[in-house]
């Protein structure tokens, strides 16, 4: 048996549900979960997330593909099949700190995040041997504010992975760099976005006395901090907390944050939609 | 327009989400949301509930129960369509203390809670002023531990009413009871079960010194503090708490567990399945 | 036994616990609780709120305050006794909607928070049938924005109060008006501050695709939403989250995060300093 | 300068605080914090712990013992007194799985969690490259449920070691080993006690349809999952959760137990009582 994922999405109209089901249906598969959202039945746009199963073999992704075309076509859709089966390749930029690359590297070394690690890039040379002790390949860059040598990112980047992970990556990456590389690149930011912004978000919580703090997995785009959120993790805080206290809590969210932004995009349960997204 | 609900559920197999969004496709309708689960693709039970609406205002319920039997039939299925504009008409039992029954009260009122209430039934005659005050008959009934009183309870909530809530009503009901009424009652223990059944489970919590205490909204079943579980809520606490404090942090969490069960419930979201539930 | 507290606030320095311990002892008291903080053990602020017991009736709040002024001096401190037994007199305002309001009396009349309620201000009339069924005086103003009718306001409060709730009264109050009645005010606002400032935060939320909203109590300054912050509450959202139930889900988190800014403040455990709070 | 911390206990009486900070006080201190509770002003039990510096670096640890005896015996306490400088020496117990064991290495060589790790100790072999990593020596005992090897067992831990953390081990410790170690030994529990005690509590809750797990962290006493709570966490599920993910989330909730009692715990701010925590 095989899991296929499809991802869909159009103008929201009557039938979709039937023509998809049907689909699936005629090849023999079983739809094992379904999710669907609206942003208005009435002339929104229709998103649905289905996996299901076939009984046979003999379906790959390519023939689903060839076979759904009309139906795509039909409906004015954005959609796309994926075969569970296949793991994708996350590579991962990291300066400092290191909690989140620990925590990537555990969580896919016991099996709980279900993708291929062709590489861990920083700009830190001390965590080549972190890497090394999960046998992942580790390349440094010397790549500063100055310098941020792009093209050398993208060289490594470009052809090995299917998207990034920016695990605390300090530098900010140019739109030059996101336009070659053209796949998707969520970032951990260790502030509650929308608001505090770039740099050394705890001391301006602690100016501000704000009695919770956040985490914020995002998209990258073009705006420093500014893509679609994926996900956000928050925790109660006082006065007693010190700027070390919170940048301790704030590792934990992060944590949480990251892993489970990229759990859920692993999985094609997320779709990103009007700098927005949707999270089945 | 009309917005219908089906509630369904049958052992898993091929094609069900097929035969039934081309049901409502044929009649002319657009799904809203769908939500299912399975409890194991293979041989296990599968749920759905689907919301849609018809866009002509000649179906009725009825219409749509009568024309869906034989998919019904072929799938061994049990399952219910559900008009969205009728609302459900929730009985109220409570005794003291009264913060769940003021909440029930207010939410309603204010039009969150979107349910008939025909009438507020305690053995508190105090609670009489509250009800009034928002229009809503109220009924005494002299009942304590040594006499129930069941069959005027009964009497009054058989015919006038869908559900039954026991917001800190402090009498079990007998199964005598429940069989005659025969109809879902929802529960809210100030514990976080399966534990803490039974009276006081803040001194229990103290007792055992616990961090974090709960509340628990659950059917009624034949069994003390056991039936299926609906909405839980928890908090922290510390050795600080004195009993009043998680006896008023508690109340916090029953209003929150009670006001989202019903919620869910009077929105066709819990499906009852093997003393658990399933809350789409 | 009468129970006093002392909040007291300094430059830090060494020897202000055994002075103040020394103090309580004197009179024959016994220390119940005793929380401190200090920005900075080298030359930060130091706070400290002591509640004790003197097993003596003869002690008044004006005895202890006199006999005290010596240390007081000493330390160059600011420092106030409060007598547990007097309550405070909470001035309410409020516009729509009503949840907070509704909050209010219900804990208030249940015993759960311990004050006076002079009046219920509102510019809307119809909360006159509430406040009535609480037996508590309710004065309607027609104040608008064009005509916030401050002096009228001033009239009833000021006297007859010792701090405000704007349990989301609609109207900015003027610095003018926050001069003239000089105590404190606590405001909540529905968003999560130092963010989302001004009118419409679930709007604003939706528009950012946040995956978590939250609410403010804060002290009411000069500034629009900008004084120091109390209390916050947050809560997770999603992609299927529409903008009623963000507000919904709002209502629940500014009723606790107010609930719990007032608790804290009649109890006097909130400290301001340098426009953020310290709550013991 | 020199930080030492006081934790103190004693039939509650008057004077307690006056006493200690005079005595701070004299030896030219200046106390950081201070938290106390008395289970009952009148006839109960009071704890205090003072956090003080002495500016003065001649003072050690036995000096103000010694210096302190007179007053403790006055109040009839139970007291002692630490120096913050000396960490404290922590042996880490471990089965499978190993995710709170890589957790607590993290956080030790990453200066988050002050202790000296004498020993990682196993009866899973694999954990070695892991400990070795850190530099950390490792024992591996072929320990199991018909043979614990405690004398084994007892020769690493006895002398080495503060007290241990039982990081998910998964065999029992007599009551005999306990006796003759004779100091704190911290477990985590993947379960919520003190209910879904022993084995697998993830099947209990997915059997019981709980909509909360949880997570504990304890003191080990000599009934299984029995000891004091430290620190527990929870979290939210639904029936759409599997066996694995309650395992997976669950995981994520000891981590967080268990490096929060620990920190706590090495803080001297957990204090036993009556088979419950203080936590200040």
């Amino acid at each position: 048996m095989k899991t296929f994922i499809l991802l869909f999405g159009c103008k929201d109209q009557k039938g979709i549900v039937a023509r998809i089901s049907d689909f699936i249906l005629k090849h023999d598969g079983n739809i094992i979960t379904a999710d669907q959202y609206s942003t208005d039945p009435e002339g929104g746009h229709f998103f649905i997330r289905v996996e299901f199963v076939l009984g046979q073999d003999q379906y790959k992704k390519n023939d689903l593909t060839l076979e759904f075309s009309p139906i795509g076509s039909q409906f004015g859709a954005s959609w796309n099949f994926y075969d569970k089966s296949e793991t994708l390749r996350m590579g991962i930029f990291v300066s400092e700190p290191d909690h989140c690359l620990v925590d990537l590297l555990y969580l896919w070394s016991s099996g709980e995040l279900n993708v291929e690690i062709p590489f861990v890039l920083s700009n830190v040379e001390k965590h080549r041997k972190l890497a090394a002790s999960y046998n992942v390949p580790f390349h440094y860059i010397c790549a500063d504010k100055n310098n941020r040598k792009e093209d050398e990112l993208l060289s490594y980047a470009l052809n090995s992975t299917d998207f990034l992970v920016l695990a605390r990556y300090m530098l900010v990456l140019s739109p030059d760099f996101l336009q070659k590389y053209n796949k998707d690149i969520i970032n951990i930011h260790h502030g509650f976005l929308p608001f505090f912004k770039g740099a050394d978000p705890a001391a301006k919580a602690l100016e501000e006395g704000v009695k919770v703090i956040g985490s914020t997995a995002h998209f990258v785009n073009n705006e420093l901090d500014e893509g679609p959120i994926i996900a956000q993790e928050v925790q109660n805080v006082s006065h007693k907390d010190s700027r070390e206290d919170l940048v301790r809590k704030g590792k934990n969210l992060e944590k949480k944050a990251l892993a489970s932004a990229i759990a859920s995009y692993i999985d094609y349960r997320v779709i990103r939609y009007e700098n927005k997204t949707i999270v089945f």
